[in-house]
């Protein structure tokens, strides 16, 4: 019998989750095994609200799209579900809708708290009365999944941020002589400083931006880093600054929260940037800019990494015959074969080994001073963000798909959930 | 005899100033008349203190290269030379290192105020026994020089911007229902408000993004905003805010000011999203995001206008014939023939028609609530970010040009001023 798969897109958004969505698809209509493929709207929210799209009702084109096209196409949510133990009434739904749409595998695309979701759903199936194949997809432009070797999505805002630095830092360099010396530009990341380390690579020589990084895997040493900036302004006119917007001082206190108070007297926070510039201007003298670039890194379909884009698709076309063979519990993974040339094929992991758990940057990818990173981390970086594969524009604009978005007809009366 | 070219960038850089740059040297290169090309380190301080770099020393790879190369490789500065009523150092100056390098052409590279100063010099040289051909070349993303239609940098700014909106507005879209639902974007501007006002070509239907514009041309009506905001959440789910730098309310006052103090207890400028998507949370109580571009967005050469592109290459060649010409006290200018087929020529006009003097948005672009712009702007916005022409790229990164930056041997001694 022919297995109904349920494919949802889960938390932060990247450029190519839809380049994943895309592999499913496109997979599963080439697979004689494959039933239809169901999407949740906003991710697991779509199965408890019973709000599925028919993705069989978007054109061929439609989905060809989605390889191209940033965020979420299907939406996305951020869900965590009640612990079952104490409140089970959202996995009775989800089983509940699961069987009445004849759902036989269900692939969860997130980050690992999405891989424990989708461990957990499968944990229960068989004690609900529902058993389905359970396969995890990997994404997260924060890079910290466990035992694949990168995420789809990192890939991108990597050559995103390098690009973005490099472009900044002749600017700068352009002006230091009368005006601007200091730039500090912020960038995601909260616990791990994978994508702050990515615009290392807009550098190749020590002249060259950025000259300071900060991650969160090195406490801020406040005198340290004057230090590096004052010689960077003397030897080379300026200085770009790179900062994740978890950086933090020894105590655990992130640097933006030493921002002061907003214009209601809130401790205010989500700027390291402007935090770090004004402090940099207060200790050295310098005029400054600062930039954070917050949502436009992740969706920046205009300038996706080829390599992310191409493993995005390929996890998906994986996660699907994973599934319709009938494995299950585990995530799809990237798995490296040589780094030069860059050799990389699609394996898995069992979910349990993902789920909930973080990679940090290991010390041996950051340089002594804990101020940039080193050769090693150059050559894990330097591939993934390899060829480009612009979209197509019209009026000078990138041209994004549109879903259909038909939605199935419901069969269960309203989910009256929180 | 031939004439030697002086040549100078001023002011803020631009994705395509190097472009004219390319259009001016490449244009001597071939015509006759034309002696050497110098140009200055740093703008016109590169004149007072006799770094004067000799561009016949660069490849023609390097100076094609420029074509697609931001910011501003010889240097740019902000500088206003001294009134030469009070003190006429500089000038003497100026016009020493000028006669000691045969200099006959003063092409100066920047907004309204470098074009006062090309007309200030153009007065002045004959007075010093130095006659001069000056002509001045538009240059500026905030697209505020008079008389010529746009100016250069500004289709590459709207396009980055139109684009990055296009996306984060997407990003947003997706995750609205369970998430962020206010995500406002700062942009340049701070008299003017094209920048912010090319966002809107992102928006091709009222539910798509941008969906509320704030220029400096429109003093903020905060009850007009709310209201507005509310609106598109209720109808949309989300709602994406462009904001320029200079947006004000009706006394004056910058939104950016409202932002309380900063961590030394200084009154904090230079974030107005920030505050904005504060002051939104207060009142409508949505979860926010938000980016402030920066620098990153007159920057962006991997995503410059073709259109722009030519017309700096264009405008930056006519200014090398008409200063060999013997035509002086005049700026380039971009006319435009027609808009639906865009057809653009080349002109030029009277530097006191543009010196000094600033264009703002004309009120038939900026929708009757101040919260948007009008079809007559997008007629007019349209073409200018038409057409894509891609750094080319090396490992995954825009390759830029790097300048051999020979120096002229300098003739007089240093340089005592300020």
């Amino acid at each position: 019998m022919k297995k109904n798969i349920f494919y949802a897109q889960s938390g932060g958004v990247t450029a190519v989750i839809n380049a994943t969505a895309a592999g499913v698809i496109e997979t599963a209509r080439g697979d004689k095994r494959a039933g239809k493929v169901y999407a949740g709207l906003n991710g697991i929210t779509g199965a408890l609200k019973e709000e599925i799209l028919d993705t069989g009702r978007e054109s061929a084109a439609t989905i060809r799209a989605l390889r191209h096209t940033p965020a979420g196409a299907f939406g996305t949510c951020r869900y965590r579900l009640r612990d079952a133990r104490e409140d089970d009434a959202e996995y009775r739904r989800l089983f509940e809708v699961f069987a009445a749409h004849d759902i036989g595998c269900f692939l969860y695309n997130g980050g690992n708290d999405s891989q424990d979701t989708t461990l957990k759903i499968s944990r229960m199936s068989a004690k609900y009365g529902h058993p389905m194949t359970c396969v995890g997809i990997p994404k997260t432009v924060d890079n910290d999944l466990a035992v694949t070797d990168n995420c789809p999505g990192f890939g991108s805002v990597a050559k995103y941020v390098a690009t973005s630095v490099r472009e900044a830092g002749l600017d700068v360099a352009s002006m230091c002589a009368t005006s601007t010396k200091i730039f500090v530009m912020e960038v995601m990341g909260r616990h791990a400083g994978w994508i702050a380390a990515a615009a290392g690579l807009a550098s190749t020589r020590p002249d060259e931006a950025p000259h300071v990084i900060l991650m969160p895997e090195v406490a801020f040493d406040e005198k340290r880093y004057y230090k590096r900036v004052d010689e960077c302004v003397k030897r080379y006119g300026y200085c770009v600054v790179v900062v994740s917007e978890g950086a933090h001082y020894a105590d655990g206190k992130f640097l933006a929260e030493a921002g002061g108070r907003d214009a209601f007297g809130h401790v205010q926070l989500g700027g390291a940037a402007p935090v770090l510039a004004q402090m940099t201007k207060a200790k050295l003298g310098h005029k400054y800019h600062w930039a954070v670039a917050d949502y436009l890194q992740r969706s920046a379909g205009h300038i996706t990494s080829k390599v992310d884009a191409e493993q995005a698709y390929a996890l998906g076309a994986e996660a699907v015959r994973l599934a319709l063979g009938g494995v299950s519990d585990v995530m799809a993974t990237v798995v490296r074969k040589s780094d030069k040339p860059y050799r990389w094929t699609i394996g898995h992991t069992p979910l349990r080994r993902v789920a909930n758990k973080e990679k940090k940057m290991p010390r041996r990818f950051i340089s002594a001073d804990g101020l940039h990173i080193t050769a090693a981390c150059r050559r894990y970086l330097a591939p993934l963000i390899i060829g480009e594969s612009p979209p197509p524009y019209r009026d000078g604009l990138p041209q994004y798909a549109r879903l259909a978005g038909v939605r199935v007809k419901p069969k269960l009366g309203e989910w009256k959930g929180r």
